[in-house]
């Protein structure tokens, strides 16, 4: 008699998947260095032409002369003056001044409008004599109708210099509204990343841009990222280029007192998100193409010895402080670590990328049905974005452990995991076993999709979801960027993410 | 009988007022924390206000309405934006493009004129139809006089834009050209460093500036200092202002592959110090005064925790590399690692300042009778700036243990010590014989100044060469700020530093 055969559950199918991925990496070079933006345009991507040493001008032009299929072999690292400082917010109206400026839009959300962070603004403007009008209904979590509803009310008003309190919502809709102003007969998708936009860089400069943060995590004070929600185009994306990045964030640690602890703790897993994705993210001589002009290297550019310093940084000072910051919120010592953490981070990944976290998190958090978050004051459902990218981080990081074993020992190791014995082939596994300690100690954490509402009949929708998120997929150790092999990974993620 | 009394030597009573001044700091906070600005100008020294605890604008403003006696409470990190890679040099004619200059001005010094990387970028302008002049006799050593002769030559083309290639010399003096010909009605005076200068802040934009360095040290590409030998008042002083910092740095490692051995040695123990005196320096909250304007809130600020990250991180670098690329010529990845090492020690000191070293080795430099160190084709005496910053370190880093026992002893652990067992008293003697040892090992370095040519009788000029540079003694643990003790205390480290 035959032995009954039982079909594996979906569940084992897609660890038993993720397992040879990850322990049966592609011998071809091309597909373990993942080249998502190559394979896509270029018939030539297994041609695997060695790089030429480059030896002076010749070499050079040559090599920047049509587009390439060779990956890049420099990196750009851009950031925003940075102030940090308990009241430093007061100088807002001199640095006003200092940068010449005589018309200000000042920018904000109807909820931090009405916090005494927008009173210092406003009175640091008045003492110094400067005219300012305010746009203070900037969407939490931008969608395109309130995009361009933002950047219709600068237009007119053609300020010389912005300002944008508030969380990354704000920040990133005053980016919008400052590249709008400076590029008025452009359409919105000219610069909107590409596949979804034209991607085109940004020429000549914007007006200067002063960030104030409220919340210590989007780092987008020193980025030049703005992300939203593209609704035309039922996806997540958004602009991205140093072009867009602030004059001068502001960094006040009185600023972040007023965030209720759910969204310092979210905010704060943004942050560890940022780093971690960030310091595993491929390394920047293996993203394709390498750009025939300068102009054209992105922002997000692979991991390189600068973003590093800021990532692994910025991951300790998280590790240390998130869990203070949310216990307590009198401990003003951890939210101002947390909010210089949120800044750090923001240079680390605004000059290298993120990649999985943030690539899945698009569609889990904008397919939302039901779920609302604890401890957030929202009327309709709300899976907020640190959560939304926390929630797979231990699926995403047991995956890419193979990539790069070391650093992720190196991460596992910042958690506090003694990994003097942990072999090499188990780094992922060890730091996704310490990421889900952490995220169980800090508290009202769901404990991975299905408990913010998912179930696997979803995750089809949800791969198809990230599939587009191209600028960050791109950066993922791993996939190999051929669309069906990527699907198949990601279907294998989602299924791992379901629950921890 | 009684006993006879030997009158001590000058070395032992300088070791003895060293060893005083370290094991019993004056208990006065305000001379434990050293404010040198505060008192030469100010009769509020002593009256010691608490720092009130800022609530809202209100108190923020009262703080801001005048000149106060009171520390900083911010901090601000300005860098430029860099680019790193071999080859990248061919980029620049693009650059140009995109920041939209029509007429460059190229700037060098008469030795890398020759050198492939100005061919480099004569070729990369030409491709792009961009109209360029050429500057190629900036001193190595800037002084009053070519200084001006360089804005002298800059004024009449009025550059749109300024290129810089070459080591801290001909990037300083690009600096000064550019600020001039943005400025040009003011007086050489008016921006150089008070107390010589007038020290006026920089307002306004500058022309866009791109640094190409070609040596592995200054770190001048990265900073908004520029250093030359004001000859009129007989002392090396400068601008530091981040208005003045180069918009882009290139660093291409192929550009420094033309480094004599020697230089590149002494480059690197200018990093070495830029990297040890930042993370040494005051902490930024104890740098008075508070300025009354961001706009005065110098560069050279104090320790900070973001400049922290870049001067430990290109110590460790320095320590690593440094040795490799003096004693091989052909390791270029230890070349290109301290490239990458000197560009992070500029943004460290670019944005906390130095101290010690190098404002006692002005003087060192400057006075030089008849010193020509090894490796350096030069007809005329001198001591390389590396050379003359490093010589007085293990007496400098002996005499700051005490500010800050854990710095010191961390900065002796990058270099290999094991400070399990070390007692916090003797922090400042493990990191000063670490350094010796250091510097010993490296080779062809003056054990002190008396090999360089110095006896004990210079020691009295020397100090009153030291004293005018204030804008770093100001930064120096452990000095009182009161001229005569202060005196005392820098002619003990000068005897000190004698020999090693």
């Amino acid at each position: 008699m035959p032995a009954v055969r039982i079909a594996p559950t979906r569940a084992v199918r897609a660890r038993n998947l993720l397992r040879t991925v990850q322990n049966h990496p592609p011998s071809c070079p091309c597909h373990s260095n993942p080249t998502y933006h190559q394979t896509q345009s270029s018939p030539h991507f297994h041609r695997h032409r060695p790089r030429p040493r480059s030896n002076g001008l010749a070499q050079g032009l040559r090599r920047l002369a049509t587009p390439s299929p060779l990956p890049d072999y420099a990196f750009e690292l851009a950031a925003s003056s940075i102030r940090f400082g308990p009241g430093s917010t007061a100088e807002v109206g001199m640095d006003v001044v200092n940068m010449g400026a005589e018309r200000v839009m000042l920018v904000t959300d109807p909820g931090v409008a009405k916090l005494p962070v927008m009173e210092n603004v406003r009175k640091a403007l008045a003492q110094q004599g400067v005219k300012w009008e305010e746009y203070t209904t900037c969407r939490v979590e931008p969608k395109e109708a309130s995009v361009k509803d933002a950047i219709a009310a600068a237009k007119p008003y053609n300020p010389d210099l912005f300002i944008a309190v508030g969380g990354g919502s704000a920040m990133d809709t005053t980016k919008m509204m400052n590249l709008y102003t400076c590029n008025p007969d452009a359409d919105l998708l000219d610069f909107v990343n590409a596949p979804v936009g034209k991607g085109l860089p940004i020429r000549g400069k914007l007006r200067p841009l002063i960030a104030i943060p409220t919340t210590a995590g989007t780092g987008s004070e020193t980025t030049g990222t703005a992300i939203f929600d593209l609704t035309s185009h039922q996806t997540k994306t958004g602009v991205a280029h140093r072009a867009m990045k602030p004059t001068l964030g502001i960094c006040d640690p009185e600023n972040t007192r007023t965030m209720p602890s759910a969204v310092a703790c979210s905010s704060g897993l943004d942050v560890l998100c940022h780093s971690l994705e960030s310091w595993t993210a491929i390394p920047y001589q293996q993203r394709r193409p390498r750009p025939t002009n300068p102009i054209e290297r992105p922002a997000y550019q692979g991991a390189n010895p600068i973003s590093d310093i800021f990532s692994l940084q910025a991951l300790k000072s998280v590790i240390k402080y998130l869990p203070r910051a949310v216990a307590d919120p009198d401990d003003y010592e951890a939210q101002e670590q947390m909010l210089l953490a949120a800044t750090l981070a923001g240079v680390g990944f605004g000059n290298a990328g993120v990649h999985l976290c943030h690539g899945m998190s698009y569609p889990i958090s904008g397919m939302n049905r039901s779920y609302m978050h604890n401890g957030y004051d929202v009327s309709t459902p709300l899976i907020p974005h640190g959560v939304s990218v926390a929630v797979t981080a231990p699926a995403v990081f047991r995956f890419t452990g193979p990539s790069n074993p070391d650093r992720h020992l190196a991460a596992a190791e910042c958690f506090g995991v003694d990994i003097s014995n942990v072999k090499q082939e188990n780094a992922g596994e060890v730091l996704s076993e310490a990421l889900k300690e952490f995220l169980v100690k800090l508290g009202d954490q769901p404990r991975g999709l299905k408990q913010v509402g998912y179930t696997r009949s979803d995750i089809d929708v949800l791969v198809e979801g990230t599939l587009p998120q191209r600028r960050v997929l791109m950066l993922a150790p791993g996939l190999s960027g051929v669309q069906e092999e990527d699907k198949e990974t990601l279907t294998a993620l989602f299924e791992e993410a379901m629950e921890y």
